[in-house]
């Protein structure tokens, strides 16, 4: 008798918990994503901030999969279901399933803007965190060229669009990297003429959090010379500015966009019913409507707990995960779906090398102890032990002598093919 | 009174010496590259075989002349020299010299072959190390689609052109790389499916070696399952196979050409005299002939002692670097040229992760012993501190559990300009 097959697509938080909670079922599992690596995404701003290296924080899935021994990695752009046939279409060819799960997250939300779309960074992929590192060390190199002041200040005008974590843990992480690390190699650098600045649409920084901790996170990030601007809603961008709807222009060489997030293309692409940020609507066993042997997990599928959403968080991702792991099982072995019930561990968001917000419970905490809670949480969770090692070297140079190692502009030539 | 400025570009090995011998000394000193790292181009070949990070091969310029005092830095890429009016004409701009030290190295050389131009891969620069290991991941991750055999024995077959010392280290990392990391990732890999061939047009591999030791590589690749092909001339290439002189075609998908180098083009644009290689000619002195305040070293630099062109090495770069910088030092101070003398330190060449060949004086050794001098003499120039330790745990990974880091297929997105 052949094991049933589950095809999970996509190798983030939420499809890699659900692979792993799949070991030892007598199920085959292909895990397929369209990159080679698991990205360990709250770190990647430290990448765009010329802390870390891709080998500190992505791993290859085929390493992480390899002890499950009943998993096996397949690299390929997903591009839709039959649902009929049980068949999952792909770039490189069609996998039948027996059980599927979505999980293919989820990408920078332009909301339609042009402007937005051409000039602004993102922040969610490996490759667009590299891009805003060059992007960010050209920028400074290329103004020891520069005579003219107006034009230097330009070049030197950082902003960050979003205040929820992503783009309050960059803007931090930006002012330190140019006003403590590159002051040192550029000696004649006038950080007078430098602004990072953290561009919110609503009346406060990081929305999720208690009201106390905003408050601590706007302080935090202004002490690290940030300049926190509420109330102030982009318009329109172009290659060297940023129009906010009251009419205010600012002169700006780098914009990062962290304001919007929608699920992958794929719920589109399904014909399945979306809610907010275009994710997936599913029953509260996470199943697709109509479709029992196919889940949702993950930013792709908009959960809804209590009539409220559930928000596009690691931990939601992995308890799905987990939940839809346990069903399938259940299922394979002739039992029911059951309900996903969420148990919400709190979050945090740092702002530079020794302040961090965190909200846990009914414990807050902000400033130094809240660091020391990120970074232990992170450290733990960062997923291979080599790699444990080779950051904490990596954010003890960065304490010590504030000195970020991987200050290089790097592209990879192409690679002729593939 | 102001200082006299010397201009330096390049910061590879002769120009980053040169810059750093002139410490101290009464001169200002502008060093220039096109890139804004200097890269340890002895272990570029691990960044390829997915052993090393950029970050831990290369390092910021601005961070190494920091501690210098009198050199400053910056990026840009150098166009011409108008000797007549002492300017140095860069794609930012034009920059006044007293003395000028051109050190801009040396290029992959396809010998006007535009096949090999278009297909095959170059290994000289920090890009196309990236490239390469982007490609062979992504060839052995794209097999596991492709059912027909005949295609995927072509995609498994890796062929370096060229039996140097970059030849022979990178044919023994891809070898080891594949067939022993790799392997475990893909279990249903076939090994019996991988060539990984060394293509050389003489009768030997590493021909400025003692021919016992190059009897001692070739046997150390061989039982690396490397295939040494000698007497063995490349007429012509394609996306997927590499033809011979002798008329046999082999099938390959991955082509890396590593059997011409030639100096940088900035030879030629100078109107200078040219050797082999096209190295300008200079006078024993290392000055360009009838130009007393220019100087050329490194690879550029066709410098022949005892009638003889000395080699492409790093040792003759940084030895020309501190003597050009001992001349200009002296001229500053009215004194005059001093003749170049080049002593030999030896060479070595690394096969895969536990066998060497290395030639110092008198002292020839092969096997174990010769890696273990090669690591030692590698780690202790690899350039910083941080970099030692990140460098010796990937080592040590690697060489405990044959296990490669850095297993990722990533590029950097485009910046959106500069």
């Amino acid at each position: 008798m052949t094991r049933p097959r589950v095809v999970i697509a996509g190798a983030g938080f939420a499809g890699l918990t659900c692979a792993r909670a799949l070991k030892h079922a007598p199920l085959d599992v292909l895990l397929i994503d369209r990159n080679n690596y698991h990205l360990f995404t709250p770190l990647l701003y430290q990448v765009a901030s010329a802390l870390l290296d891709p080998g500190e924080v992505a791993r290859p899935v085929r390493e992480l999969v390899r002890p499950l021994g009943n998993v096996e990695f397949r690299q390929a752009e997903v591009l839709g279901v039959d649902m009929q046939r049980r068949i999952l279409s792909t770039d490189r060819g069609p996998v039948p399933y027996d059980y599927l799960v979505l999980a293919t997250g989820s990408q920078s939300d332009f909301f339609g803007n042009a402007s937005l779309a051409q000039h602004a960074f993102g922040l969610k992929e490996l490759g667009e965190g590299l891009a805003l590192r060059n992007r960010v060390l050209a920028r400074v190199e290329a103004t020891q060229w520069v005579a003219e002041a107006e034009r230097r200040r330009m070049m030197l005008t950082f902003a960050i669009v979003g205040g929820g974590p992503t783009g309050v843990e960059m803007a931090g992480a930006l002012s330190e990297l140019i006003r403590h690390v590159l002051k040192k190699d550029y000696p004649k650098l006038d950080l007078s003429e430098v602004r990072v600045i953290l561009v919110e649409a609503a009346g406060w920084l990081l929305s999720t959090f208690d009201p106390v901790l905003r408050e601590a996170a706007k302080r935090s990030l202004e002490k690290k010379d940030v300049e926190v601007m509420l109330n102030a809603k982009v318009a329109q961008v172009t290659e060297d500015s940023i129009s906010l709807a009251s009419g205010e222009v600012i002169s700006a060489g780098t914009i990062v966009w962290t304001a919007g997030v929608r699920a992958s293309g794929l719920g589109a692409v399904l014909g399945a019913k979306l809610g907010r940020q275009a994710r997936v609507l599913v029953d509260d066993t996470l199943q697709l409507p109509g479709h029992p042997v196919v889940f949702v997990i993950g930013d792709l599928a908009g959960a809804v707990v209590a009539g409220q959403p559930l928000p596009m968080l690691i931990p939601v991702a992995m308890q799905e995960g987990r939940r839809v792991a346990a069903t399938i099982k259940d299922m394979a072995a002739n039992g029911g779906a059951s309900a996903f019930v969420y148990k919400d561990p709190g979050t945090m968001a740092t702002i530079g090398r020794n302040s961090a917000v965190a909200q846990l419970g009914r414990v807050r905490l902000s400033g130094f102890p809240g660091w020391v809670m990120w970074l232990t949480v992170h450290l733990v969770n960062v997923v291979s032990f080599r790699s444990r090692i080779l950051v904490l070297i990596n954010w003890a140079w960065d304490y010590l002598f504030y000195d970020r190692p991987i200050r290089l502009i790097v592209r990879a030539d192409p690679d002729h093919s593939d």
